[in-house]
């Protein structure tokens, strides 16, 4: 073939497809930089909210997240066996847990704090500091919908409680 | 607990974080709409590639999408089983399959067309025409790496031909 570029069509311009690409482009930086830690960007975000807010059920950890139930239990299974985190019997609640880093998994995030700088850095590098904090603004709009607006940026900042019910407490 | 919001600590200001959060979204919106198909958007982009350039080997439609070689051979498998693509030998090298797309794959490629503007348009709803155009340069950006600039957007809309002697012809 004497092609030097394919068309690609419309997925050049297509929101989702920019995005994906991106993302993967971003989570390959993040998987190099962690690989000495062995730790994946989902596995960072869930003990960085157990970190933040020990105690919590893995049900509340979950949607916080927006990872689904089945995956999230594989995820933290793994992390107990490494005895990052630990789930503990809850006190109100027989049936659920509630989560805690152990003391290794919270020497570990300790240890991570400066590779996940750099990563960061690394994308700032790329699109200036301007254009990372557009960027970002630009993302939670999506998240948050259409017709919210203001309430969007708060919404992905801090995602909305559980809803009622649907959360084991 | 008495929490209304939990603390996320650095994700909501990390770029891959929000990134992966705003694809998901898309995503799923993506899904929604493609049910009635059953398009996933890795079929989608597969079937877009093809439609675009027949005649492409598998190794050069998977390196054109960033998908790894042995996922694109679930996927066309997939495509194929359902008659809307297929595999021929290719003239040249025998043992390499050129990519079409059948009549069914190319009559449901014309279905869809409104059914991806209609999803396109969902996005832009949510943070304007500009918003949207700006989204996708600063996420070519990001794709095209710190060095590159002006080559990054290049090469993000079209992406870079496969490297000599990793891509069978």
């Amino acid at each position: 073939m004497s092609k030097t570029s394919l068309d690609l069509g419309p997925l050049p311009e297509l929101t989702g497809y920019v995005l994906r690409r991106a993302q993967l482009v971003v989570f390959q930086d993040f998987f190099q930089a962690f690989a000495p830690f062995n730790i994946s960007p989902a596995q960072f975000s869930v003990l960085t909210v157990i970190e933040r807010n020990p105690g919590l059920t893995q049900s509340q950890v979950a949607a916080a997240l927006g990872i689904k139930r089945t995956n999230f239990v594989g995820l933290l299974d793994e992390l107990e066996r490494r005895a990052l985190a630990e789930r503990r019997q809850a006190a109100r609640d027989k049936r659920s847990y509630a989560l805690y880093l152990t003391a290794e998994g919270a020497a570990l995030m300790r240890k991570l704090k400066p590779v996940l700088k750099a990563h960061e850095s690394r994308m700032v590098a790329r699109i200036g500091e301007a254009g990372r904090d557009r960027l970002i603004e630009l993302l939670r709009e999506i998240v948050g919908g259409p017709s919210s607006n203001g309430a969007a940026v708060r919404a992905a900042k801090a995602p909305r409680p559980p809803r009622p019910g649907s959360v084991a407490t």
